[in-house]
C-alpha cells in the first residue's frame, strides 16, 4: 500500500488580509507557519519519499517547515509551476469583500466555487500577467476556472506523481486550495456540480491509502 | 560570463562544540543562521539558476535561508550525497581536542589537512557505517581523504552542475570544507601538497565568474 498525502500551505498573508492572491507570491502568517507545523505532527512516522510544490513560497515555506520538523530535510523536493494556485484572473490582489460589493455575491461564489466559470480575465497588457518565466507565453492563463486549472494540474500528476505511487514510493504534495481540489475532483471522480462543496482546510493533510492500481483502499477525507 | 557560486554552510552545532561531523546530521546554531543571512546579503542581485547542496540539514537550511532572502524560493535545488562533507571516519562525532590528546597535534593536522591521508577507519559492524539510504554498500566510505572523496564530488560537478554553467545558467553549491576545497582545487587546478593552505569561512561565498570554456576569468578567492 502506497501514500498520496495532499497538504494546502498554511494561511498566507492574503489570506489573512482576505485578498484574492492566486499568483501572487506572498509569505506565511504566523498562524500560517503554526499550520505547517500541526501538519508535520499529524504526518510524525510515514515515510515520504519526494515532495512536490509549487512555484509559489507559501507553499514551499510550508514543505521546508514539514521536512524540518520530521527531521526528512533531504527528501528530494521537486517545485512545478503546474501545481500553482489558479490563476484568479482580474480578482487577483483585489479585496474580496470589495470584489462582492461590485459584482454582487451570487457572482462571486460562482467564480470561487463553480467547475467552469472563470473570473473575469486579465488584459493581456496588464502587468500582472508576466513574463511569468516557467510559462510559454503562448499558453499564459489570463484567469482559469477550476476546469481549465486542472488541464495543467491533473497531467503533471499523472506524468510526475503517479508514477512514483506505482513505484510504491509515499508522495507529498505541498500546494493550494484549487491544486488539491482538482486533485480529490480527478481521485474521488467527483461529479462537475458536486466539486463545489469539498472544502480543503490550511494545515490539515489528507492522507489517501492507494493499492498496486492506484485504488483508493482508505483516506481520511 | 557565468557565475559558480561556492557556499559553505553555516555554523554548525558540531562546529560551535569541537565535533568532528562529516557525514553526522546536525542542524546550525544562531550564529550559523546568521552567517546565511550575510551570504544571501552578499549575493544581492546575482541571479541564480540552480542550487546544489548535500543530503545534509546544515547545507540545506543554509540554502533555504539564502533562497528566501533573495526572494528565489522558486528557484530549483537538488540535494546530491556526493556534496556530502569528507567522510571522517572513526573521527566522526568526536571532539577534536580529545582526538589531538589521544593521537597528537601533527597527526590529527595530516588528517585534517593533508590530500591523501585519511583518518582511522570506522569498523565495518560500526553502527555510524550506515545503511546510508543513497549509498551502494559496496561503496559506502568507512573514512575518506580529501583524494578519495573527490572522487565522488568532481564527477559529480563534471555531470551535474558543469552542463548547466555551459548552458549560461548560474548555479550556486552551497556544501561543506571539504566539498569546496575539492572544487577549488580542480577549478584553480591546484597542487596536492598546496590543497593544505586553502580555507572555506562559513558565510562568505566564493564566486568565479567563468567564460565559454569555464575557465576562470575572475573570482573573489
Amino acid at each position: 500500500m502506497v501514500k498520496l498525502i495532499l497538504v494546502r500551505h498554511g494561511e498566507s498573508i492574503a489570506n489573512a488580509n482576505n485578498i484574492y492572491t492566486g499568483w501572487n507570491d506572498v509569505g506565511l502568517t504566523a498562524n500560517g507557519i503554526n499550520q505547517a507545523h500541526q501538519v508535520a505532527k499529524s504526518l510524525h512516522g510515514i515515510d515520504i519519499d519526494h515532495v512536490y510544490t509549487s512555484v509559489l513560497k507559501r507553499a514551499i515555506i510550508s514543505s521546508y517547515i514539514i521536512q524540518d520538523d520530521l527531521d526528512l530535510n533531504y527528501v528530494p523536493i521537486t517545485k512545478a509551476w503546474q501545481l500553482n494556485e489558479r490563476h484568479y484572473g482580474a480578482l487577483r490582489g483585489q479585496n474580496k469583500d470589495a470584489t462582492r460589493a461590485e459584482y454582487g455575491a451570487e457572482q462571486v461564489r460562482e467564480w470561487r466555487r463553480s467547475f467552469f466559470v472563470f473570473p473575469p480575465k486579465l488584459d493581456k497588457r496588464d502587468p500582472r500577467v508576466g513574463p511569468y518565466k516557467y510559462v510559454d507565453p503562448r499558453s499564459m492563463p489570463l484567469s482559469e476556472s477550476l476546469y481549465v486549472a486542472s488541464k495543467r494540474i491533473i497531467p503533471y500528476y499523472v506524468d510526475h506523481i503517479a508514477p512514483g505511487l506505482l513505484d510504491g514510493k509515499n508522495q507529498l504534495v505541498v500546494a493550494h486550495g484549487s491544486t488539491i481540489r482538482a486533485m480529490i475532483k480527478y481521485l474521488e471522480q467527483i461529479d462537475d456540480d458536486d466539486i463545489d462543496g469539498v472544502e480543503v482546510a490550511n494545515g490539515q493533510p489528507i492522507i489517501y491509502e492507494l493499492n498496486d492500481s492506484l485504488d483508493i483502499v482508505s483516506s481520511n477525507r
